[in-house]
């Protein structure tokens, strides 16, 4: 996989010469690949090192560090609507894509794999706590009466006020929830998450390595990594605009499927590597572990940081959105809460995830987000009385 | 609690005096708190009088009597919106901040709780389904394409006429489903819902008290508690149109937030009791057999008693309200399915509570009820082109 | 059972006759139903013979021959949305009317009945991923924003092929799961699905005959019943529009709930049946295993076959056959997973299926189709000239 960091210079060279933006975006894209398994697999050995209390707090606040850096330059382009379907596509992306294709590639393997129901359980349950939490804008906003009348009824300014309250109100409780979640997984009930980590096999059994990196190998490697993840996010986001149109495809596709998939890339080869291994715990938890860390303190992050621009941003997904998360929720609660899987299980929720990669491929574009839409001459009555 | 009985004479002294309907109302809202929980010992007691069979019937018919007393003056004052919310209301109460704060409560004190899943199961798997029979004619009238053509197809008069039929068969279902329910539960599968019964140790261990009162006792405390709570309810319910005027709330809110607290506070304070004391059987039992009953008994019973007004009241509950319940009931069933609990679990459903009470506090007034948007110059073509 | 056999002359004399197009309707229902059970017979027969591997091809393929005979016929009459209605209808009829049925029958022998809680869920998980599948392109276009932007933003016959490609892509999609589901429950996982199968008790405990049928006996049946099933269908089909108008009923009521019943009633017996002797796995195996036969096998033959009309059949079912279809798959999980049942839960599926009636019965005239209802002048901003 670190072949792809031959990407790399491709990318800074189209970048400087100015020429061929969809291959800009082409290589930035692969090269982050290899970038985020480094600052990855950095971060766990620096995790590692500094113990299992300020090990796990850096370990959960940087494991998602790569999707972070690409959303916040999509973010101050103003490109809200990417950033947010990055969200959407984390989240599905890792419950059905890596979920999926761990649980496949570890059932061919094995007729009948097991893990810790209970962990499986809490893990999936907060995860459909915390995507209600964080759709509640969503949901709220698109549902057709309240939209409908809401336009009439108040004027335009004061609606976005309003929706932009409920989404500070809404991204504090979601933040608050990550707390207490760090709280329970680090040290109330950190026997539950974490079953192996008393042993210090985890490590070893990730990535084969002997005993750990030392600390000036792990800071070093983690800085570099992260400044030439950041260099390639400036790229890609630069050239996603030029991209989107050459390629004939939508802003929210983009983000879901194609930033997704490369900013999760690394976690996907380890799910999938440790599922052969019929290490499901393992499999299970950073699927479900990642998705959780997204929803809880990824989307608040950017929803905050959007304050330093002139215009924040708010939650308001589209309903296909809304609908995708819910529905990659509940299955993978449904899937993980028995502590049993098969290759089926597995191949179905890669076809889950076809089926709404192709509704998101066809979403035609400027329809997408809802805002955008209810702005844009929306409100059908506007079209004339006429009826 | 009990000094919460001191709101009493202050309700009425205010109401006499005519002065201060904001305070008549609070004062009101807080004296009826103590009163529900007299009326639901009272029960108790005069059901453990009465034995398993009548008693259990009688503590199933009048557990909710407090907020049924509620809705009532809220119903033949035509406040239909105040009435719908205080169900939806006391649903989301049970299942989000009852349950919740019980899971929290015992679960700072145990690390992990554990109750019957078998019973947990059935009730929490009941509950989904009184839900969705409640919530049938708001979703079947609240989906975009029906209410449109709706709209067109038919005139006013005939499309409320439907709406009536669907709401009283509906009703006549969930009632039917009720009496089942009270056979299940009280005569073929009663050693499931009420392990301690036989040993009568049941009403101690509630509230305390030695071998429970003498009939006298419970009949007069009954009688005394329940016509009290019938002033207090009127003096509540004739105050809240200003209080809601007053303090910029909506109806839907104080329904929702305001007069299902009222209304189950002495659950609230019986489940964290029993939760602290690790008899989380009991404390899920109270959350869901709460819900439960509302759903299959006071919901229809209102609906029913609407009869005796001029224009009946349907069932039509609002989007918001829709979300919120089915939200509620299937979180608390993935909270109770696996008979296990954790602070965090308890944690998340205040967290999802207070999410849901941000977004009730925003719903603009006036976009609240589908049906009086639908009216009030909705069906958005309606509008002409003055937006 | 077979003396409604009675009614098949009684269908085809009318239909020659040329008159009474109800009691055509009447008499080709009743005669379908003992047609269809006398099919499933002969194929369990022939399959018994044939040995797990192509007889269990071959029993999951023709398990649902009638439904999928009479829905053909309604397809190239281009009743849509009879046909679609139907696909509903089997699965709900399925999952809530037959599971229900089985449960209560069952329950109100045993207070308490158990059956396989891994062959239960992975059934049920699949068929909440294959109702999603199917519906996705339903949920996708009956979303307020995305159906109303869409009307704006293109031109009506690129959103219909648009329609179709997602339709189209989906089928693929499920087909390929359905092989996925043969090769799961057939091959790799047989064990799981098919317990009593080595021990070829299975046959004679369904329908209390011998050793089996011989070879020409069982072919011989199926041809005849298969024969004089497409006879009832076509008269049965033939007259469906005039019943409807006779009897004041819609299109979708007949769909969902007429021919779903007609074409199901030989699987409502036997798992009645089986359900009354405790063996549980197979009554619920027989509800849910049909349920996903319907989504994943019948539902893209039937949209491929609209391939051979003028204009291709969609899978754009109507909202309230949404709800009905997501409620239906989420609930029989549900009561299925934990393995157990008693009568209370098959009397709760029995009522949801009762409420559903309800509203499909009332559900008006030419308001059930969302396509239908977007071309007859419905989209209201269609209504101005720009289209």
């Amino acid at each position: 996989m670190n072949l792809l960091l031959l990407f790399l210079p491709v990318g800074v060279g189209l970048r400087v010469a100015g020429v061929g933006e969809t291959w800009q975006f082409i290589a930035a894209g692969l090269a982050i690949i290899p970038l985020a398994g480094l600052m990855g697999e950095a971060t766990e050995h620096l995790a590692h090192r500094l113990g299992p209390g300020v090990g796990g707090l850096l370990n959960a606040t940087f494991g998602n560090a790569a999707e972070l850096i690409i959303a916040l330059f999509a973010l101050f382009r103003g490109y809200d609507e990417v950033v947010k379907a990055s969200l959407t596509g984390s989240i599905i992306g890792n419950l059905l894509l890596v979920l999926g294709a761990s649980l496949l590639a570890g059932g061919l393997r094995y007729p009948r794999q097991q893990f810790n129901r209970t962990a499986a359980g809490v893990g999936s349950t907060l995860m459909v706590l915390a995507a209600f939490g964080m759709l509640i804008p969503a949901i709220f906003y698109s549902l057709p009466d309240v939209v409908r009348q809401g336009d009439h009824a108040r004027p335009h300014s004061e609606r976005l006020l309003l929706e932009h309250e409920v989404s500070v109100g809404v991204c504090l409780i979601l933040m608050l929830s990550y707390v207490l979640y760090l709280v329970f997984s680090l040290k109330t009930h950190q026997n539950l998450f974490n079953p192996d980590a008393q042993e210090g096999t985890h490590d070893e059994s990730l990535h084969g390595h002997g005993p750990g990196w030392g600390l000036g190998r792990s800071v070093g490697t983690l800085l570099v990594a992260t400044a030439f993840v950041a260099i390639m996010s400036e790229i890609l986001i630069g050239a996603v605009e030029h991209t989107t149109e050459a390629l004939g495809l939508t802003g929210i596709f983009v983000g879901v499927i194609v930033v997704a998939i490369v900013g999760n890339a690394a976690e996907h080869s380890t799910a999938i590597l440790v599922a052969r291994k019929n290490k499901m715990d393992l499999s299970v938890g950073i699927a479900i572990g990642s998705a959780l860390q997204i929803a809880l303190f990824v989307a608040p992050v950017l929803v905050f940081a959007s304050y330093l621009r002139d215009e924040p941003m708010d939650l308001l997904f589209t309903t296909l959105e809304v609908v995708a998360v819910l529905l990659a929720v509940f299955i993978a609660r449904m899937v993980a809460e028995d502590g049993e899987s098969n290759w089926l299980e597995g191949a179905m929720l890669l076809m889950i995830y076809a089926i709404l990669a192709v509704a998101f491929f066809v979403l035609p574009a400027g329809e997408g987000h809802h805002r955008a839409g209810a702005e844009a001459g929306a409100p059908p009555p506007a079209a004339g009385g006429t009826e």
